[in-house]
């Protein structure tokens, strides 16, 4: 099967977490929107998918599709090898996805704290404030919580990669890039997920996905933007 | 087997969506920490679960510790026959319930639009706008998106009952609450969810439940707060 991918072509996003399961499991994959035209199949299937999906990023897998990443990534997972087997083990690495879905969503409101509809320049005196409390104490919660769960482990849900790892290595790759002072200081209280980012980013198919021009780099109009300003 | 749900025993909160089925269910339950010494129970579960969570609600079922409220109810929904047989009917359920948690997500941020850990009062003026965007497209685009979901159907995900119409029927009471008068322009265009509302608050089990103790009513410490001042 190879599985089509439907996200917006401009942005990592919540793309890029689907993406980087394809890439490290070597899956043939189409990135439909990325084509040309492909905006437009996007819209249609927004429009007409059954069950209707809300927002992009959507799989379809022959007659599946599925929206919301941290379910395209439950099911894609054992499919990829990606979880080990067992119910504990994948009930662990779906719980864990949810919870960094969790800090992806609060990342977003840093730079839109009011309104998702307006423009961060309509909202830079809240976003200050939130970008604030982001950096200062949540950031370290969630991170904190993570370490613990890696403790002295390599992954984070069981004992070999799953794709919990590498959503977690594009969550600390979205963090350094949007806010690298607070960052730095709060990674340097996790050893444990330096390690982890440094495992997944050496991984031979993610080194190589990484350097070519599949990979979308961050940028102002994805969910992890750098705005100096939210870090005065 | 006795499940066992942890969550903070004086809000509906997101343990509510649990409840919701296990009543409907009639499966038997305990609702730990509502029982003396209880919360002591949930703050040593989320010391030393494995896997680990972050926060409740916690299901415990025999060896199996789970957490996240929308992962909760899609290994229960298959044991509790609140979802029909079937990928594409557990997929569909999953990813509404997944757009669901993410309408309660933003109805949370009404209150708190800058920092979870400070008070409502701290984040007022902020909070009033993010309410006014909120009420005004936000709830609009989820209650307009789940109603041409359900389209001339009874229920949301299938034929059939599933999670996912009690979910929704928690939403709507939610947002009644906390914004009557913004919700009730917007229900106005949503026939097919009044009736959806309807049909499970008349089921039996549901509608004893609701009549009972075991229901926590909303309140200004969870999730749907009614502030006069956020609709004004």
């Amino acid at each position: 099967v190879t599985y089509k991918l439907y996200y917006w072509p401009s942005i990592p996003g919540r793309g890029e977490y689907v993406r980087l399961a394809l890439e490290e499991a070597g899956a043939e994959y189409e990135d439909v929107a990325r084509e040309p035209g492909g905006v437009k199949l996007l819209q249609a299937l927004l429009a007409s998918g059954s069950p209707r999906p809300l927002a992009p990023p959507v799989l379809v897998a022959g007659e599946l599709v599925i929206a919301q990443t941290a379910l395209i990534l439950e099911w894609l997972a054992p499919r990829l090898g990606l979880v080990q087997d067992g119910e504990r083990e994948r009930l662990a690495a779906a719980q864990h996805q949810l919870t960094i879905a969790d800090l992806v969503d609060e990342a977003h409101d840093t730079h839109h704290p009011i309104d998702p509809m307006k423009y961060y320049d309509e909202q830079k005196e809240p976003a200050r404030l939130r970008a604030a409390a982001f950096t200062s104490h949540r950031v370290p919660k969630y991170l904190g919580f993570f370490e613990r769960v890696l403790g002295e482990r390599e992954f984070l849900a069981g004992d070999a990669l799953t794709y919990v790892d590498l959503s977690m290595f594009q969550v600390l790759e979205g963090l350094g890039y949007a806010f690298p002072k607070a960052f730095a200081r709060t990674i340097a209280n996790c050893p444990g997920l330096r390690g982890l980012r440094d495992r997944v980013a050496t991984r031979p198919r993610i080194a190589a996905y990484l350097a070519s021009d599949r990979r979308i780099a961050f940028n102002e109009k994805g969910i992890f933007r750098h705005y100096p300003e939210l870090e005065a």
